[in-house]
């Protein structure tokens, strides 16, 4: 989580909102650590997860990831929260929750639905109060908005 | 719709399952059309959607598309629920229903929830009988399996 929280923070002067991501294979080796770049990309679809998830894929030449970690400094969104169950994410583990988007905790909770399947083993609250703090000041700065995208 | 059935009919013949998505600006031209490549490209995120919203917005330089109509052949899944409304796609038209997958009238029902924050204006129906023959064929010769992933 302290490298996703250091993604987290290249965002931010990047400009775009402060959410990192970092996938861990099975042995712990780093797959992929990036942070949100829907704005610098074009890419609505560009959240941090996202990136990483497609990273990875694309270096081991697999649309799957079995065995993997997902860490992520903000409670994933549908999108993502989709993405990482096809991609058969083994653990999720995110830091702060994200009332206003979020789809684990909020909303679709998406990984309770008939509709997933694949859910991976859940853990929350790791970095929360850094990453809430970063994403704070990010949208103060901007005054108002919300959300990662 | 018929353009997306043509894509569908490609993304089988490539192996993948048959998903094809198309989107027209506010003006009638046509932005991007595309199929499902997850296993070509190794990408779980590379639903027939997610590729047309991609191209669309990279060919634009923006990642919103306000006014732009996505036609697809399948009920979007929740992972391209939520990019369709990032992208601030103004309508979703969609042929056959997923009650397996889809996130639209099923499962996590994305743009009726509290945590989306732009919802298109929605049509299904068009094409549906088609598009439903095509998935049952591919899937009949593959010999069971479901969904777009």
């Amino acid at each position: 989580m302290h490298l996703a929280l250091a993604e987290a923070r290249k965002a931010a002067a990047r400009g775009e909102v402060p959410v990192g991501a970092v996938l861990v294979d099975a042995d712990g080796h780093t797959l992929a650590a990036d942070g949100n770049r829907t704005i610098e990309n074009h890419d609505p679809s560009a959240h941090a997860e996202m990136l990483v998830i497609r990273a990875a894929c694309a270096s081991i030449g697999n649309e799957r990831l079995p065995g993997a970690t997902l860490y992520v400094t903000l409670e994933p969104c549908a999108m993502c929260a989709g993405a990482i169950s096809f991609a058969r994410i083994a653990r999720l583990v995110w830091a702060a929750d994200d009332p206003k988007m979020g789809a684990v905790r909020h909303g679709p909770r998406f990984f309770e639905q008939k509709t997933c399947h694949h859910r991976p083993e859940l853990a929350g609250g790791e970095g929360a109060d850094e990453s809430a703090q970063m994403l704070k000041d990010f949208f103060r700065a901007r005054r108002g908005g919300a959300g990662q995208s």
